[in-house]
């Protein structure tokens, strides 16, 4: 087979905005793009930055009709410090991204590659970004499959492209508790499936759900999995449960193991080796393992159920105040005049101090 | 809540090309574009049909991040008899149609209407249909959420579009029989899940099974369910055996049943409906039920498989030769100079007969 260009950034095309954007920091201002096209015959063209403008694409293009796209979610930050623009971990995006894209038949690429344009775009459009925490610029890596046919086949071409977007803090006043329902009629993944895989595909059956636990007033709904109703993820989190032991009383933190049915959030592994890292020294035993939402309620009635929260991108932990199952609201440890509890509160602290390079971790990686 | 505008045909609005294609029927052709665009806000817009040409989306638009899309596949006639154009059972297309965007929160829509329109655009591109067997025009309805937006939630827009392409006989030369090989590394749909939609995010996860069956000399891949390894569908396919009764020497006709891990394909009710009415009085069983992959093999080993066959609308029929499952390469039935079992051929042309007019039926849809 003949070797194929990857991704060169040595060949980057910067085009500038003629029109530039007025700071107005704001979550529905979307902008910048660098992208690159791929092509089964000619590799990876080489990348370009261009100002933000629409796609114009074939009706009979596959990603139509077929969901042939993945993507990521990350921030590029702004340390306090230094003004230096740090992204977190991208290496674990970019594998996850090839993983993704390999299983639905689009093109792999370098991603140390892809990590050097998404840094050439960020320090382009590094005035967006405020030196505060909480503050960041959301990055979004999308492929999609561009080839012109309805039969259902491999892509013969892609298209790579990263936009941007300034986002001010998930939580403006501090730490806002979520209502969780558990949702027992609908199934997200299941092993041998695609559940651990960022795509697309994941998301739009996921809403009908959501919008049916929203209707009765939670904010998010809880996948479970199986006769055996095994806790597995938020949907766009993964979740965190803090218990005691029934019969030790050992604390520990639990979340859902990697099987296939639960998406491999970056900073759910954050979560676990920071757990790993300082809790453990402190007593605590943490666990990936399987959970049963009986076991949450047994916990929570014998007083056993500590604290649970979410783990993803956008909010880092979300508290979780109640999830209701079967006719019961379940309080997941919470006081009333309570938002956060205190490995939540905890988690977000180190994760922040990372992130924004108060404390200088390998996770955080300074844009050159 | 308000009452909100359906698709009015009434409202159509045509354009037609300036510059009309050339007499070429060919499957890579696609054109013609009929389409309405829906918002939250203004329910249904008024109808068009339109040259071809590309759509101009923004690279936010939730189509290509979270996989807001279905489509339905499905094609005009021309009844040799009386140059009538003809649709097949386009009532079942467009509530399995209605039934896909409902089921990932995109707008629903007046199926009646929608098949109005299908009728306006073939008859305005009737020269690429010859009224010849096998010769038809495929279309290709497509729903897509159009909003602009990185979150996650239902889609407020959405763009609702049919293109056409004129396609020839599927086995221009006779029947081809095909091989399957049964996929037991991969899972194609759970219940609960969305494998019984006609979305988009059905189809990618499956390139990746196909491939590999085909680099190992199979046409196209088997999906199995469970550890009883349940036979389900073949992706673009539903799959039918026929087989005799062990005890009793029964002849009986057997596909997976309804149970949300299989679609519900157009072409599978119409083969089950013909089976009743004209082979049952003939002394032949019809089941919609489970049977396992081990089943089918004890039945090749007792020489009590008869027939294995392929349905869907492309090619109404597939006959299959072999299925390979756990080193075992299962004969289907057909001797070595055959391509075709005998109710294969049956239903291919009952329902051909049906499709072109020869036989008047309530199922042929005469465009008026």
């Amino acid at each position: 087979m003949k070797h194929l260009p990857d991704i060169d950034p040595s060949k980057l095309e910067v085009t500038k905005t003629t029109t530039p954007k007025q700071l107005v920091p704001n979550q529905d201002l979307v902008f910048g793009r660098t992208f690159t096209e791929w092509t089964a015959s000619q590799g990876w063209l080489a990348p370009r930055i261009a100002p933000y403008q629409n796609l114009s694409l074939d009706p009979a293009t596959c990603v139509f009709h077929y969901a042939f796209e993945c993507f990521e979610g990350m921030k590029a930050y702004k340390c306090p410090k230094d003004n230096s623009l740090r992204l977190f971990r991208p290496d674990k995006n970019m594998s996850r991204m090839n993983g993704s894209s390999a299983r639905i038949a689009l093109p792999t690429f370098d991603g140390d590659a892809l990590i050097k344009l998404i840094g050439e775009m960020c320090k382009l459009e590094e005035r967006f970004i405020p030196s505060e925490k909480g503050y960041s610029l959301y990055l979004r890596p999308t492929m999609i499959g561009t080839q012109r046919t309805l039969g259902v086949g491999p892509p013969g071409s892609a298209l790579l492209y990263v936009i941007a977007s300034p986002v001010g803090p998930y939580y403006p006043t501090g730490f806002k508790a979520i209502n969780l329902e558990a949702t027992d009629y609908a199934v997200r993944a299941w092993p041998g499936g695609v559940g651990d895989k960022k795509l697309g595909a994941n998301y739009a059956p996921c809403i009908v759900p959501q919008l049916k636990a929203a209707k009765r007033g939670f904010h998010q709904n809880l996948w479970l999995f199986g006769e055996e109703e095994f806790i597995t993820e938020v949907g766009t989190m993964n979740l965190f449960v803090c218990i005691k032991n029934k019969e030790t009383g050992q604390k520990e933190l639990v979340t859902a193991p990697i099987d296939g049915t639960i998406l491999e959030g970056v900073t759910r592994d954050s979560v676990l080796s920071l757990a790993r890292e300082r809790l453990e020294p402190q007593g605590w035993k943490v666990s990936e393992r399987y959970l049963r939402m009986r076991d949450i309620a047994e916990a929570e009635k014998e007083g056993r159920l500590m604290e649970v929260f979410g783990s993803g991108t956008a909010a880092i932990v979300s508290p979780v105040r109640n999830i209701s199952w079967k006719e019961q609201m379940i309080n997941c440890g919470l006081k009333e005049t309570e938002e956060a509890g205190q490995i939540t509160l905890k988690m977000k602290g180190w994760m922040e101090g990372i992130q924004y390079g108060d404390e200088e971790h390998p996770w955080s990686f300074k844009i050159p």
